[in-house]
């Protein structure tokens, strides 16, 4: 049995959770929150599976850590990675190795590559693999468009299209891609970074790190979606003419003349939601999902399914470009 | 500049050539083949590439492979590992890594356990890296639906469908998938396996293993596509009633109740040519490539794109179910 543990017990960490409970070979054993609502209380009483009941929440990492050595840690608490390198440092220091969904992590060396340097580092001199992860940034925009290069002899562009629904998801979501703001008022917080999704950019740059291409020029923006008619959800009512949602865009050229294009789209009672990929080359192909990956459960199943191959996996940071799989590439 | 060899100049071989030729880094020296017809030609006279004209067909591997050290082999020979294994041999005491298209090495273990074993330990012991490829088996019927299946938090079914047209394809695919014959003839060359497809066993097989399923009920059959109408390609002439193609089917049935359901249906005017990849479970979602990969191209282009990686691999053979990639598992 591989000892198990969650850092940071959010939404995802619950769908986390309700995931683990079907799988066998893994044992939780410590779960890790700040929030006073949650401390002192049995993941059962939170969650309700009774497989859990003998598993509480516990403020004090070190101490839940300290429990085994040689396990892996589900890390769920922040998008950013100078809030979580001392928590990765900890783990480390306690001999497990990580699974994180921290949305810079994707590709930690285009904002902080010092940062990152010292991650890699860490992790290899305490001989464990630490593994960034989600559906998006980690998925949908980035390794599906990765994986699907390896089939093409020339590439002149990688346009990835995310239309993602968001009127059914979680409030701090519907919050984050403005949702009832006034135009203006979108474009301030998006100039503070309030708004918008984090890992658009990361997605774009780790594409163009793994297939080894020189950047040249690199543009990100998100203009509101506004709303046409009344929208209406749990959490927010939007008039015709308020923010219904972001309409994001990463824009990238190379020296090599291969662009990347990556548009994100999460608005409320958005239409045809879908993922698509489209590949201009030779040959030219597209790949889609209808209907789209699930945010939240398919960033929860990506994180808990990397639990079987992290233990085979040699020590460091595995961001996608280091991963042992084919792409397709211009110049070695 | 990385040294190069192409072993075994067919028809992929030459698509291989073509791609080679736009990639910077890698440095062609030596093509090896049997073909009387070929051998002695330079690369140029065969392909028309004038970047390799200083690079000749030989038929002594030895000799070529000699040539440099520390180089990558693309190997293109044959679909059995009975027929390459001393190729590979030879390869890795001559000191190079190999890309191989052989199909049965997509997951040799299903037939062959105590072959794959020596090879891999043979080039473990070599200190080099042997990685098996193509786009079918290889892709779009196992790696992809591999890929794919990391998002879903369960799986109660994983059903690839491959339509391809090969009314535009070589002549030995053609004939491969039995056109022009009576239904009883095709009956009788697929029971000696002179025709059908080679990998469809082993995409099915190496879906499981990769998963950690254990496997309980394994079939394998296929039917003869019958011509409704008269079908003229640059190679055959069917009438109506007799055969066009393939409808080959792989289904397997698992102790854990995840079923894999494969069929590839290659034949003369295929209607709607794509690949699709159905996974039923939570969530069920569908991933479609419309027009589906070209078979030829797609695998030239991922053996081409695999010389990046392999360079940075540890020794060992590296079939899907070890590369470094998340997959879905319901035990460890």
């Amino acid at each position: 049995m591989k000892p198990l543990f969650i850092f940071g017990l959010g939404e995802i960490g619950k769908i986390v959770l309700r995931n683990l409970s079907e799988k066998e070979g893994v044992k939780l054993i410590g779960v890790i929150d700040i929030d006073p609502q949650k401390v002192g209380k049995s993941v059962y009483e939170i969650t309700g599976i009774e497989k859990f009941k003998d598993v509480y929440v516990e403020k004090d990492a070190e101490r839940v850590l300290k429990k085994r050595k040689d396990g892996v840690v589900i890390h769920l608490t922040s998008s950013y990675v100078k809030d979580v390198i001392d928590q990765y440092f900890l783990i480390l220091d306690m001999g497990h190795n990580i699974i994180t969904t921290t949305e810079e992590m994707t590709d930690p060396y285009l904002k902080h590559p010092r940062l990152a340097k010292k991650i890699d580092e860490k992790a290899k001199k305490k001989k464990r693999a630490i593994v960034p992860t989600g559906v998006n940034p980690g998925f949908a925009m980035d390794l599906l468009p990765i994986v699907f290069s390896s089939v093409f002899e020339e590439i002149k562009e990688i346009r990835v299209e995310r239309i993602n629904n968001a009127s059914k998801r979680r409030f701090p979501l519907q919050r984050k891609i403005g949702s009832g703001l006034t135009p203006s008022e979108f474009k301030e917080k998006w100039e503070k970074r309030e708004i918008g999704h984090v890992g658009l950019a990361e997605s774009g740059s780790i594409i163009a790190r793994t297939l080894k291409l020189k950047i040249k020029n690199f543009e990100e923006t998100c203009d509101p979606k506004i709303a046409k008619s009344y929208i209406k959800t749990d959490f927010f009512e939007v008039n015709p003419g308020y923010v219904c949602g972001i309409l994001h865009k990463v824009k990238i050229e190379t020296e090599e003349d291969i662009n990347i294009n990556l548009f994100l789209e999460m608005s409320l009672d958005a239409e045809n939601p879908r993922d698509t990929i489209y590949i201009e080359g030779k040959p030219s192909l597209k790949l889609e999902i209808p209907g789209g990956l699930p945010g939240d459960e398919s960033t929860a199943s990506i994180a808990v399914n990397w639990i079987d191959k992290i233990f085979e996996m040699p020590p460091g940071l595995w961001t996608i470009d280091r991963l042992y799989l084919n792409h397709y590439f211009k110049k070695i």
